[in-house]
Parts: C-alpha cells; sequence; structure tokens
C-alpha cells in the first residue's frame, strides 16, 4: 500500500484530536466506516485514510491546537497535484480552524514528476556560475516602456553584473512589447552587454495569456531565443507549471513568481504553509528558481518560514533535482551577508530597486551588489569593503548594512 | 479610459490609510511616480493606478481597518482573470494584514466572458422545472465502487425525485468508472429512472486530470452522454473554467465545486473573500451553479458571506447570465424552508447524507426532501405537512426542523 500523507494544524479549545483526526481520515477517503458491513469493509480497506499521527499542545485558551498527520492512499488519486489537493484539503480547507503545513509524497506519486528540469546545478551550468551566489535583477516600471527603453534599461542591468533578468511579473502580453519582440530585443541587449562582461545572462520573460494557449506562448518565446520564463503559477495553477516544465519543447529554465501567494500562507488558522506552496508543491511541479518575500527586506515574510522554503527546495532526499531559492522584494547590497548566512550560496540575490535606486545610477546598483557578494565570499566586513569601493559605499551610506 | 477596481480591507493600528492607498494605486501600476520627470508622467499617466476611496474604521487596538478601492487601468493587463488578479493581488496579497474584499469589472474588462453558458434560466428549461427551487443530490461513498455499484445509486437518488445528481469531488479518473463509462451507465439509469418519474434529469461528472487534457475529457464525456459536468475550479484556475465553459464544444452547464475555497476566504486578515471568490469570480469564468458551504449545516460559513455570494450569482446589473448558488454541507430536509427564506426560488437544495442517511433509505430521504420542499411551497409549517408524509416525518424526528 501506498500513500501520501499531508499534516493540518487545527485549533480548536475543546476538540477531541483524535476523533477529529480519524474524521478527516474517513470522511476525506470512504466517507464512512462505521456503518460498513463487514465485507464491505474488506473492500474498502485500501481506500480508506489513516491517522499517522496526533500531537496536541495547549497554550491555553485561543492557543490549543494539534498537528494531524492523515494517510491518504495514493489508490484514491490521480498522480496530479489539484487531485492530490482536492483529496487532502478539498472540503476540510472550509471546515474550521485549519491549515495545510506540511506534505509528503510516496514514491509512486513522485514518479509522476520529473521536477525542476535544470535545477540550481543545471541553472549554474548554463550561467557557468559555480562559486558563488547567482545574481539577478528585475525590471522597473516597465508598463508603458517601448521595445527601446526596454533593451535600454536591459543593458544598464546587464552592465552592472547581474547574471539573471527578469520581467516584471505584472508584465502581460501587450502590444508595445509581445513576448517574442521582447525576448529578441532583450537577448540582444544581454549579447552586446556580454561582449564587456563577459557574462553569460538568462532572461526570464513573463508568460501570460489563456492557459491553452500558455505552451504555444511558451514554444514562440523560446523560439525567438528566450533562455529563461517566468510564471505566476498560482493565477494558473500548479498543473500547469508542471505541464510547462515537463514539455520538451520548452527548454529552459522556469522561475515560479509568488503572486497571490499571500492569500495563502499567513494566517496561522487558515490557508497553506508557505513552506508546502512555495517549497514542496513549486519543487514538485518543476520550478527551477521560486521567488518569495525574504525576512528582511520591504515586504517580509517570518524568517522560520522562509528558513521551511528554503528546506523544501534544497532536500536531498527527494528523486527530483533542487530549485534555487530567490528571497526578494526590498533587497539592497547591505543584506547580502544576512541572505548567505542564512541561504548559503546555493541562492540567488535578487534585486529591483535595491539596484535601480542606487544614487549613481542602475549600472553601479549592479557593481554595489556584485561588491557586497565578493566581500562576502572573502568574509570581509561590508563597510571595510566599501572604504575601496565607492559604489557598496554609497548603498551602504542609502540603505544601511548588515542588521 | 477604462479601470477595473479592486476593494481591500487592510488592518493596521497605525497606517496613514490614504498614503497605503495611494502606494497601491502607483506601485501596482507604473512603480514609482514623484521622481518621474514632468514629461514621462504625461505619458504614463494612462497606465497609473488610481485610488477611488478610503474609508476608515477604528475599532481600537487590533481592530483599526480600511476598506481601500483602487481603480487600475485596463490598459495594463490583459483581460483574462490570471492577469486581473495578478494585477490586484499579486504583490500586495504577502504586504501585511491585506484581504481582496471586492472586485468592480469594467464593461471592456467583461467584454471577453460569456459568463455561464446556461445560467439559471437555461438550466431550468434544460429540466423543465421553473416554479420551484432544483433539487440536487451527491453520490456517497463512491471511491472503490465498480459501475454496477454507481448505477445502482444513481437510481436510488434519481427515484427520491432529484433533477440533478453530481459526482463527489474526490472521485477522480479510475480504472473501474472512467469519465465516459460513468456518464454512460448513470444516463442509462437516469432513463430508467425517468420512465417512472416522469423527470428530466442533469448527471454533473467530475472532469479530472492534467490541464491539456480536460477540454478533450469534457468532449469525451459529453459524446458518451454527459449533460452537466463538476469542476474543482480553485485547484486549477479560473481561466481553465473560463475556456471550458466558453468552449462550443462543451455545451454543457458546469457546476462549480469550492473545493479549497477554504484556503483563501476564512480570514478576516488575509485572503479573498468568499463573495469574490466563489460568486464574482465563479459567475465571470461560467460557473452554471456554485457550490459553497451554507450557513446551516455541518460544515459552515457565516450567514452574510452566503448572502454576499447569492447577492454577486444573481445580480442582474451585469451582461453575463445569472448563476445558480448551491449551499451545500450537512442540508436535510428540516432546512429547506430557512435556504428558501434566505435564497428563494433560484436556489439548488443540494444534499448527501440528508438523502442517503435517511432511516427509510435514499429514495425514501429524497421523497423527504421533495415534501419539505412542496410544503414550503404552500407556506405550510414542515411538521404539520409531516403529518402525512411520513418520510418527512422521520427526516425531522433525525435530524430536526426549521431553527
Amino acid at each position: 500500500m501506498s500513500y501520501c500523507q499531508a499534516t493540518y494544524r487545527v485549533y480548536d479549545d475543546k476538540a477531541d484530536f483524535n476523533k477529529k483526526a480519524e474524521s478527516i481520515a474517513v470522511g476525506m477517503t470512504v466517507g464512512s466506516w462505521t456503518e460498513l458491513p463487514q465485507t464491505k469493509r474488506e473492500a474498502m480497506q485500501k481506500h480508506l485514510g489513516q491517522v499517522t499521527s496526533v500531537e496536541v499542545v495547549d497554550n491555553g485558551p485561543g492557543q490549543r491546537y494539534a498537528d494531524l498527520t492523515i494517510a491518504y492512499p495514493d489508490v484514491n488519486f490521480s498522480a496530479d497535484i489539484p487531485a492530490l489537493l482536492v483529496t487532502v484539503f478539498g472540503k476540510i480547507s472550509m471546515d474550521g480552524r485549519i491549515k495545510l503545513t506540511k506534505l509528503d509524497f510516496s514514491e509512486r506519486f513522485l514518479s509522476a514528476f520529473p521536477g525542476p528540469r535544470f535545477g540550481i546545478q543545471g541553472v549554474r551550468e548554463l550561467l557557468n556560475v559555480h562559486d558563488r551566489p547567482l545574481f539577478m535583477s528585475i525590471f522597473k516600471s516597465v508598463i508603458g516602456l517601448n521595445l527601446d527603453e526596454l533593451k535600454e534599461q536591459f543593458v544598464k542591468q546587464a552592465l552592472g553584473g547581474v547574471v539573471l533578468i527578469k520581467d516584471d511579473e505584472i508584465l502581460f502580453e501587450n502590444e508595445l512589447t509581445p513576448i517574442e519582440k521582447r525576448v529578441e530585443a532583450c537577448l540582444k541587449a544581454a549579447e552586446e552587454a556580454g561582449r564587456e562582461t563577459g557574462k553569460k545572462l538568462l532572461y526570464a520573460a513573463n508568460l501570460t495569456g489563456p492557459t491553452s494557449r500558455l505552451r504555444s506562448q511558451a514554444i514562440k518565446a523560446v523560439q525567438a531565443g528566450a533562455n529563461a520564463l517566468l510564471f505566476n503559477v498560482l493565477a494558473y495553477g500548479y498543473d500547469v507549471l508542471h505541464e510547462l516544465s515537463s514539455d520538451p519543447d520548452i527548454n529552459v529554465p522556469i522561475a515560479a513568481h509568488p503572486a497571490l501567494a499571500g492569500a495563502f500562507y499567513p494566517s496561522p488558522y487558515y490557508g497553506i504553509s508557505a513552506s508546502v506552496l512555495l517549497g514542496q508543491l513549486m519543487r514538485l511541479a518543476g520550478a527551477d528558481l521560486v521567488l518569495f518575500p525574504s525576512p528582511y527586506g520591504s515586504v517580509t515574510m517570518p524568517r522560520e518560514e522562509n528558513m521551511a522554503i528554503r528546506d523544501e527546495l534544497l532536500r536531498t532526499n527527494l528523486p527530483i533535482k533542487t530549485s534555487l531559492p530567490v528571497p526578494s522584494a526590498g533587497i539592497h547590497p547591505g543584506l547580502v551577508p544576512l541572505i548567505l548566512r542564512d541561504f548559503g550560496q546555493d541562492v540567488v540575490i535578487n534585486a529591483g530597486g535595491g539596484i535601480h535606486g542606487h544614487p549613481m545610477g542602475t549600472e553601479a546598483g549592479g557593481r554595489a551588489f556584485m561588491q557586497a557578494i565578493e566581500a562576502a565570499g572573502q568574509n570581509i566586513p561590508l563597510a571595510e569593503y566599501a572604504a575601496s569601493h565607492p559604489e557598496l559605499q554609497s548603498a551602504l551610506q542609502l540603505w544601511g548594512g548588515e542588521r
């Protein structure tokens, strides 16, 4: 027998949590059990959910909860993420204070998922960067820009030293910069900048539009030279990412944007934990890079949740590749040592305002980050390194250093 | 200029809510404004979000909030639901205590959506039921059943008087009852029962599997005779429903199941209101019937949220058809007068355990509901009507009457 497991945190001041767990295990699988005649029970046994564990914590009124783990027979559902989610959290998501906090995939279920096509190692190989964190920038204020303006901004970012540039997630298909034109213009800009920097560069173009046309849009982008894609996974569903990432004709890394994730994870009582939403499921569905709010910047997530996402993206006990964590929003050079302390080398330093808002301009903004990465790599305090690196100096003066 | 609007409830004890609203309007559209040179501003004006209203309510510490309404220029995003959601709630969903509570679609945006193909009137015409609420039942404990067992259960439900029967949402593609076989068996059962009851019947088969194959699965089901579909919309994304419901080859009503909705709506601080999630967006995407937890039964939603969903499904000031509200979960005959008081005649009375769990069996369970609907239609108290209707009598004894 093969099972996928789900863990829930359930808040209730009075509930008999063992009974609650039993009712989920039965109610979300065979529907009823005690009323079944013995012969029927034998036939249904293989479909019955099982309570794996019940751990109760009672911190007084309003703070009594239990972590319930239920095992769901794989035979009950097809091996896709919509079926898994409907099985483990479909109906019960609506039944009181209950949050989905962890998934455990069976080998059988996992075997249906090739996972990230490139993973950390593959992306590093594409970029030929192996010994340091990767550095990414985000276009700024791109709505309304034409191709020339986009290209100009691209070159400035590229000259600053980034190896990844991503579209703004709110840049949709539009007449000024349709995806194939955007890719052409930006890749040409990358080539120009590359002659100066000697660096390879991935440009993640935002894949948007009707669901049934995403595949052909992606192929159009790839044919125009796209070497990466950005995707608003939660606006379309994990299964769409899974299909895109496992499509042999879309052989470029995919960066998963967390847009809408805040509708799921921040409440302690409801929704789906960030580590499931942006960790386990993004990786399973094949994201090579996963963006999420960092604990340091402007839009923040608690540090322990960030670390839980990191653990899920990097854990080595799965038969699929790892995904690159991209802690984002409000990142500036002074935060680089903190990011490296928390994430190690396998991380993407991703900045928008922290590059474009640099007092000496976008290109200098990039250089300030590169200097911070160099300093951190050599364990030199940023303030010390900044003494001989004016771009970093200027960034630290504006945004501050380690906290 | 044409705008779609979004309203948010933002909790914060200290924030300057006008400033917060401005920062959303700018940050989610053009990115920055005050730093832009005057000439640039003129060009970007048409892309700039606008603050429509800011209403502050201060109920003391922890209970100070504001309802902010922001208008987003249609020109910024493509006319699809993923683009709309990413635009209005992508990044800011992660930025503190903020909940999306209302959408307002522009005519231009709406024009891309045909809405429900049948709507309330269309479904009533298919069933030839015009003067009373519609009555639906749900299969019970179908995992592991074979076609004969399914058919047997179908007949019992049909003989009880229902006009709609829906699959369990956790019945996925499986070897025992693949969708086209299921449809054939159930439609044959419907025909048999129809010879006795004289009633037409819609059977909503659950549409599952990989996203790219849903269309062909639906067409296979329709070709096998399916006259309705059930769909776990939130597991796949609204855009998939939109594409299915507007596909000329899938010309049957679609019932939207709310599986996973509880991950979004219950928190007062985060997520998306039930009226947006299960009201506005389900209707826009083309659901002919929308299921949601009722305020009366086992899995419940507050009554005012139910009424807000109802209002969005039924409002007549939109250029698309209305959708049938299906308040569900724990519905028994004694609740029928309550449901009709709250929803009027344009509602689906939907029961599972309240039919199958009837002491006299599934068929009698259906008859008890029909009797309750008859009584309520004639303004006869259920207890009085039950005196001459033993099935209703038995149901009231088990589950109670109006509350």
